[in-house]
């Protein structure tokens, strides 16, 4: 097992990763310090994990709560079925909430933690690759709203993060390329070295090689406990990771949340955004070649869906996150393993991305 | 004008108190980093003051939002208003919500603040008593549930509360005594000589007096600063300022919110805390009699409803937050001027106050 740490003063945690760790009362055991946890997990999780979870928790009063499986499900009447369940089980302020799932289980679970009585303890058990690499780690938490993805949310940290690598053996293959498209994220905003290594190693990972993948979540983790730490907030660097982003939330909305898969979306965001890099003259036509055979490797798409138009993508990316005073903000590449947050591009090269690159693949195909 | 200041790091802010601030482009503008900015009042406060306070915003790009009045309207539907207008009008990070109204606009708002796109700025214009004295300053933001009050939120600090005493002028009668009932908790719980100033000046505050209104505004919100400074998150002696409200949250939630106003719920409340307190033998029966007294003088009801069993009473105290694993905490006096919180009683004393407090008036009356 490897043990990181996020460094976030009092509200420093460790992230574990490893196999057969969810069988393991010493792990979860000193990060809970009152004696009441629900245990949030979906349909598909809970039968496969939750037995394991709640052996390992006897000690202490549990229950349990199964959501309904899917991205569509990350709203604020899911959010309510938690706090129903809190409340009807008279759940007071030194209770626990263990997010047992991918990333919409460790999302909203992590809100209805940050908000339950202002604040109860929080512990991430990520079960998808996604949300062991992403998700579970930095306390981004919250809920979709139909009018954007992620708009209602606090920061708020777990105590512990539990990835064991073990529960991958369960996941769909589309899941673990969803997974990947994080993974190579990574590289590609700062660390080159791992950038060249995923180069080298994309089919050991497709084929769930057991240490290419523990090494993949470790390196994965690594960076973005290190970004995390030095801007809990988001005012900086942080928002780097959002590379990809906001082009893929604008096809995860335009397609319904659920439709596609967010890491999927992001794979074909980070094309996108290296595709208008290119056209900016940062980055060249070859890497972005090298980016998008990176992406089918793994399985990834890399198109945005052809319905949808660049005043459909402008519009929605307008009520983005990233847009700072009527300004898109976008992450962009300098080079491969160097992002920066920029709106200081030609609008109409964004408009030329937006039209041209789902028409016209870079690369005769996969 | 007086500037008080909650001292809270980086996070610290002023309150002002005093006459024709809402018209004071000067005292607001410097507190609104960004252009747009979402006025939240109701359809009581709205059509009296927002005019006043858009015109003191006229540099910025203004929005407003009108929500329905009352108590019962605290809830997650009503916050979701706030994020469809948020959405819809496409207001980004750098936007500020500004509150304008009492309790409830303030505690929705704030929590909307505090979760939209993981937080933006926030500003307080309470128009209640109430408000300026209490809910305004401290950052408790939130709303209520079907099975608890202010049981979902967030702690989250405004950038300046501006207490504007003009605004009193409106407010009805029955809300100036709400509001001093928590005017009367701050000298209860740790400010004696502030409670005998009470005792001696109820009847100005009762007709108006506008210096003495001004007086107990600006101390009870100096009592609260200080108390909020020194421990935010309430885990400690922020909890003393819960006088009365475990009792006073079982009457609002049993008449249905709104029926009872907050501050008349916590005068009842403050009593049986008292009655209590006599009963464990900490204050003497004149000490109750003389809060009972100076309560009735502030035209605050002192009994709670007789349909009120203790069983129900007991029923919904035990789903407070003030509950740490399965016992009921209270705030309770261990004499004028001097609050403590404690478990530490016989819970045959609590169910003998329960019983018998509504039905056996202490002294015999008003």
């Amino acid at each position: 097992m490897k043990t990181l740490t996020v460094a976030l003063g009092e509200r420093s945690y460790p992230i574990y990763i490893g196999n057969q760790l969810l069988t393991n009362p010493q792990l979860i055991s000193p990060h809970i310090p009152g004696q009441q946890v629900l245990i949030v997990t979906n349909v598909t999780v809970g039968p496969l994990y939750l037995d394991k979870v709640q052996t390992s928790l006897h000690t202490f009063e549990v229950q349990s709560l199964q959501l309904p499986d899917g991205e569509q499900y990350k709203n604020l009447d899911t959010l309510n079925l938690i706090y129903d369940k809190l409340l009807s089980s008279r759940f007071d302020r030194q209770c626990t909430l263990v997010a047992l799932g991918g990333g919409v289980v460790g999302d909203i679970t992590g809100f209805a933690a940050a908000t339950y009585q202002r604040g109860v303890h929080f512990v991430q058990i990520p079960t998808t690759l996604l949300a062991q690499v992403d998700s579970s780690v930095g306390g981004k938490t919250g809920v979709n709203h139909a009018l954007g993805k992620n708009m209602i949310g606090a920061f708020y940290q777990p105590r512990c993060v539990i990835a064991d690598t073990d529960t991958l053996n369960t996941l769909d293959d589309q899941q673990l390329s969803a997974g990947i498209a994080e993974v190579i994220k990574y590289g590609l905003i700062g660390d080159a070295e791992f950038y060249q290594w995923l180069e080298h190693n994309m089919e050991r990972l497709i084929h769930r090689d057991a240490h290419a993948l523990a090494y993949a979540i470790e390196r994965s983790c690594q960076d973005k406990a290190e970004v995390v730490a030095a801007d809990e907030k988001e005012s900086g660097v942080r928002a780097l990771l959002n590379l990809g982003h906001t082009f893929g939330h604008a096809i995860e909305a335009a397609m319904g949340y659920g439709s596609w898969l967010h890491g999927e979306a992001v794979a074909t965001g980070m094309l996108m955004a290296a595709d208008l890099s290119q056209r900016c003259g940062w980055i060249s036509q070859e890497e972005v070649q090298r980016l998008e055979k990176l992406l089918l490797q793994a399985r990834l798409p890399v198109r945005a869906p052809q319905q949808l138009t660049a005043e459909k993508f402008l519009e929605i990316m307008a009520v983005d996150k990233k847009v700072k005073q009527g300004r898109i903000n976008l992450v962009l590449l300098k080079e491969i393993g160097k992002a920066v947050m920029s709106g200081d591009y030609d609008p109409a090269l964004l408009r030329a991305t937006l039209e041209q690159h789902p028409k016209q693949p870079l690369m005769s195909g996969a």
